[in-house]
């Protein structure tokens, strides 16, 4: 827990230069555009503590795996997204001395994220040797107007004397990544050129045969004015570097503009990488750093205009939330269906970019919610391309039919290997069946089910069907070796909730395909034939459906995690002392195991998906009995745990859970924000206030509301785009108000009263005593 | 599966070189001596695929640890024995071309392991360039007599010309370990030298300091007459060698003998080392090869005299016991209690040569009944020593008293990480515990108790009582989240076989507390203080002991091997297509995890036992209910179903078992030879014999025989120490006739009836049909 940044509303601010905190800054700070992203490492060169990071989406490594004892079925890898050429550098010298913030006193530093328009700037006054002193500016921004675009403007003011000021642009592919398994370099060079005008430089992936092309061009002005400089070029591998230098008087300011377009393999051909980079870059040279960041602030607008939420009576909050919301919209862009949504996002390597259930649980319905239909469908679309993929994981696994969705991926193929995650956290499927639910009860889009969504779901049924057995002890199915959301318990029978997922994904499918069967016959002949289904198929999901175990505690009235839960000693968290926390540094895997303590939600995750099949008291038993034993030691559970506080009346835990996410990484709450920041989690926050706070539900084809507000704010307001529609939804302690902003009016319900709001027109209804039922 | 050794009741014997089993044979014709050990690499060079593996015992590297995915309490290191200094090495040229099996004709090529006396022989016919022919013979041991001391004789003989010979005994400590996780050489050189009379060479290990120093010399005489040579030496990094040459006639045989002593620091000062290893060495030579030899083969008659087992009938049961006992008597010799024996003993590097429960389980009856008692007496002494490491590791993985000894070992730390095993695993503690009672047992040393067993004992039971907890929905003491001896099921609760044998050693822990208060009281208050024992303690333990959870299924009257075992899905081995088997090759782990086939004995093994206190019906349900469900992918599996089989009058299925482990090394039928012998399950196979056939039990200090015979041997006999006598036990299909060799006289009991054998004496009896329980 670290707090130094200052609060803002639109703005992350930070005051004065603390190295140790440097890192942490690199990734609160980062930029993207959900093509490429950038940590915020330093323009000129630094020699402290930093953590190198230039992401292009979507380029990765299949990097070695690691393993202590091989299990069968195991990959081969670990798909890592890559730390690519570092095209922000300028290397600047003063009068001969390397302007390194390691290696001179810093002051007046100010770095702002603005998260308004769009980009990144820092200012600070530097006190080289012998006293001379300048001043810097820096801004620059990854363009979401034109993807491949990344702008940088860099100015230098003498303060007390009057010198040479050297600057050196440079596009440096000689990088590593900080998390290779076995020290390796993942890049080799294929071409280069340093020339006035432009350079570039084109690298490779070692493997898989990624090409990156990056290219550079730069204007150097003094005192507003162009100036003609004589440049001097250099090479080295991977390495292109132009060398400029500049006389200026005591309070001249000479600024550099770097431009930088970056093109991948992904979207050009190989023969026409340089092509396409040229074609950008001098494109986007020509409009200047001015008219691009001009666009950019604009295209910002827009986002905003769909996504924002505004809290009244609380600035850190407020600037919390921002944040969250525009690292989500940084990170993924939506229009490329064969990107994901790394936990880290471009902010840092960890998890290595790859794709984890998070994105169906966590950040469709952000999406969902906050721009068109068409984003959240194009994360559906990506794993209906990995289908295939997805079935040859379940032959590898044993399984005759079916398909198994990798715990992470990158392309489809499994990249985690540990057994207890990669073969038993199988509710996976269960959370990507969700999502197609989500999205049609979302969008009302019942198309996507003939054109994509039933395959992904009766591939997955026949993953379940195969998956279950008869207990012939119990008489019932069941689901042995699994492990559920809860990672604190392993290789668990029964997991409550993988089984009701389980069971929840065969009903869904069958009533798919009913309805398919129904009213498309023709598509249902076509997709039957398609996948060879067979009418035993639906009569044995039936059967499942009709027979499946669940455990249950009559006494408590509660679902059991698993099997053997009540055999543990439950001892609530607040009585541990407090040095046991967390769990996971300080006590070993196999006391975390047997112990009754939970990471994140499990049961209240199938009581949260199926929130309409279960009443109230069901949930607040469930809620009473698990809430008290839960760590939240993952940062994706304290979210879940608000929603249903919201739907129970229990505003405190509710507000408690809230702000365990919110301020994650602004406030570097689990100290590990310097691996970047927690985006997947982020989409948690967005859920605690829009589908806590707001109670907001799709039910019916209805947008439901049932919003209450934490105590001290003064009001709150969220965005919410449903079905053509866009409304902005405001809450005060006594009034909600629904103003929709577009032409297409939106059914709406209000606690339980149902409203029409029409075209641009607003509804206002008074806001309720929250649910009293503790 | 692969037989290509010639059947011999005293000899290894292979005949004809064939290079695709040469790494086989490497490691079925190892020598050692407890002290050292030396895979059956060539003298001279090789070409050919070969794992050389020179050993020392207790010179181990701890190997930075490979993992995937940390947790907490994981080891630092994973422990290795030490491939050490190739000693045996002799470059050859002939006419100035080398000799190398891998690049010349090789005829009547023979390899013999002779087990009576304890050598190594190899002779061919090699047919160089140009037509050149030589006979080589080679013959060496590992001294039993001075442990220090190996000696080679290597004759060649021009057959069809006359040459030059030239031979450079060489020390060679420039080795690595086949297995090192990062490829690391982990030997440096501290000292050598090259020099007329005798060469040393000093290395040490990169960390720990183990420094090893081989010392050489030799001599060589043509046609049994000595030469003066003249050498030339040779020194480079970790290596030095001698050089001399020889004009040869046809049909003159020129032998050279090398004599090694390799002394450790382990054993000897650092600066003491080299005059250690140069007085050895001289005294050897001194000595002279036959010498040395002539005592080997005393040394073994000794150590057969006290082991041996004959079978009458069948040579390749014959060959294949003699082989097994040869083999565990060249691993340990009881004589050092920091060493122990690993499960690959001086024969390969898997499994790193630690220890593992294998000892207590398996290979310390085999030395109770074959050695004197104080070679096992030793082994348990090993764990006594490492009780402190054990605690330490209690308390690592949050235990605040009590002992966990650990999974696998070199010093008394852990050195496994696979959270599964390393930290659930735990009824390891069990097996130490048993040994204790097993040594007690047979030798009737109960002064070991008050000296050092209690101590274990009580740390044991510490162990246990915090283990366990208390179950409210079972009002019973529960174990959860452990992996039994069946490692085909991970973290499960209440496995039988953990519970079981927690509550024995709390019985058993109880019943030595209460031995010494009553008989020992001035040994006990000693113990007690220095244990710090409360009354409490006892109270818990008998409150445990009577309110422990043991799973059972009424209907079947069986243990259950886990508290969900009955709802996996029960279909018999048998009933698997065979491309299914062996599992661990051929289904994912999650697969095996949740299926119903068991690895090796669980359930069984505490039958086994605690054979005593379970009639023979219990024992025949369980049998029958888990035999056909078992897969024996353990070696040290079938020897326990045997055992039981026998029990049982189960006579073919018992012979079936047997005979899986009898020449598992020698018929190589795990397809896994090469990595070396499985030298602990060889145990299993004495066990099979002289437990499973003779039915030998100790009970209440009597020695009891329950004997039956394979229908197709002639008459096994087995020799048996007992109490300071010697027995030879003959079993034909009609008698079984027990000599004494000793004066000491001793109570047995042969079925159901008591016999005393007297000094020198024998006793005779019927042998009965099998129990017919079936």
């Amino acid at each position: 827990m670290k707090q130094y940044l200052k609060e803002d509303a639109w703005s992350i601010i930070e005051e004065g230069f603390d190295p140790a905190n440097h890192e942490i800054s690199e990734s609160i700070f980062s930029i993207g555009n959900g093509y490429m992203g950038q940590r915020a490492n330093f323009e000129e060169r630094y020699g402290g503590s930093s953590l190198q990071g230039s992401y292009m989406a979507g380029v990765y490594y299949p990097d070695k795996t690691r393993v202590g004892w091989w299990k069968n079925g195991y990959p081969e890898y670990f798909a890592k997204v890559l730390n690519s050429t570092n095209w922000i550098g300028i290397d600047v010298w003063v009068d001969g001395a390397a302007l390194d913030l390691a290696a001179c006193e810093v002051k007046d530093f100010i770095r702002e994220l603005n998260m308004k328009e769009g980009w990144l700037s820092r200012r600070f006054t530097a006190v080289l040797e012998g006293g001379k002193e300048i001043a810097v500016e820096a801004k620059r921004f990854v363009s979401i107007v034109r993807h491949e675009i990344g702008a940088v403007r860099y100015t230098v003011t003498p303060l007390n004397f009057s010198g040479e000021l050297r600057f050196m642009p440079y596009l440096d592919g000689d990088v590593k990544n900080k998390d290779s398994n076995y020290e390796e370099k993942f890049w080799v060079e294929v071409e280069k050129k340093a020339a006035a005008g432009l350079s570039y430089l084109t690298v490779k992936t070692k493997k898989l045969d990624f090409h990156v092309t990056s290219a550079m061009a730069f204007d150097v002005l003094k005192n507003g004015q162009a100036l003609e400089l004589s440049q001097v070029f250099s090479e080295r591998e991977k390495y292109v570097a132009a060398e400029a230098a500049v006389q200026a008087g005591q309070g001249e300011a000479v600024t550099l503009y770097k431009y930088v377009a970056n093109v991948t393999s992904r979207d050009h051909g190989l023969g026409a990488l340089i092509e396409a980079g040229t074609k950008s870059l001098l494109a986007a040279k020509e409009a200047g750093f001015d008219v691009l960041l001009r666009e950019q602030a604009e295209a910002w607008a827009e986002k905003w205009k769909t996504s924002d939420i505004i809290i009244e009576g609380d600035v850190s909050a407020q600037q919390a939330i921002r944040f969250n919301i525009f690292q989500l919209n940084q990170t993924y862009s939506g229009d490329d269906d064969r990107l994901n949504i790394g936990p880290k996002g471009f902010t840092g390597e960890k998890y290595g970019g790859s794709t984890y259930w998070d994105t169906e649980a966590y950040c469709v319905p952000f999406y969902l919610s906050t721009a068109d239909s068409g984003i959240a469908r194009n994360l559906l679309i990506y794993r209906y391309k990995h289908l295939e993929k997805a079935k040859e994981n379940a032959r590898k696994l044993g399984f005759s039919k079916g398909a198994l969705y990798p715990m992470v991926t990158m392309n489809g193929e499994e990249c985690h290997n540990e057994w207890e995650i990669t073969f038993e956290e199988i509710h996976r499927n269960g959370a990507i069946a969700y999502a197609i639910f989500n999205y049609v009860n979302y969008t009302g889009d019942k198309a996507y089910l003939s054109q994509y969504g039933f395959e992904v779901l009766a591939e997955i049924s026949r993953f379940w069907e195969e998956r279950v057995n008869f207990s012939a002890a119990k008489g019932k199915y069941v689901i042995l070796g699994v492990t559920g959301p809860n990672e604190y318990e392993n290789n668990v029978n029964n997991n409550w909730y993988t089984n009701r997922i389980a069971v929840w994904t065969l009903e869904y499918t069958l009533e798919v395909l009913n309805d398919l069967k129904n009213n498309e016959p023709g598509h249902y002949e076509a997709l039957a034939g398609k996948l060879n289904l067979q009418d035993e198929e639906a009569q044995k999901w039936r059967h499942i459906i009709d027979n499946m175990y669940y455990p249950y505690d009559e006494e408590r009235g509660v679902f059991l995690q698993q099997d053997g839960y009540l055999d543990k000693e439950i001892v609530p968290v607040n009585e541990l002392a407090p040095e046991h926390l967390p769990l996971n540094q300080n006590w070993s895997w196999d006391r975390i195991l047997r112990s009754c303590y939970i990471k994140q939600a499990d049961v209240l995750q199938g009581l949260y998906f199926l929130g309409d099949r279960y009443d109230l008291e069901t949930k607040k038993r469930n809620f009473d009995f698990y809430e008290p034993i839960t760590v939240h030691e993952s940062s994706l559970s304290p979210c879940l745990h608000a929603i249903i506080a919201c739907e129970l009346g229990y505003q405190e835990k509710a507000y408690e859970m809230y702000l365990r996410t919110a301020r994650l990484d602004l406030d570097n709450y689990n100290n590990d924000t310097e691996d970047g920041c927690h985006i997947t989690s982020m989409a948690g926050t967005w859920m605690s206030i829009v589908q806590g706070f707001g109670g907001l539900r799709v039910q019916g084809g209805e947008l439901v509301l049932h919003p209450f507000i934490p105590s001290h704010w003064k009001s709150f307001s969220f965005k919410v785009m449903f079905r053509g529609s866009r409304l902005q939804v405001n809450v005060t302690e006594n009034s909600i108000i629904v103003v929709n902003e577009t032409d297409v009016p939106a059914a709406i319900r209000i606690y339980d009263q149902s409203y029409t709001v029409g075209a641009m027109g607003e509804v206002q209804a008074q806001r309720s005593a929250p649910a009293a039922l503790s």
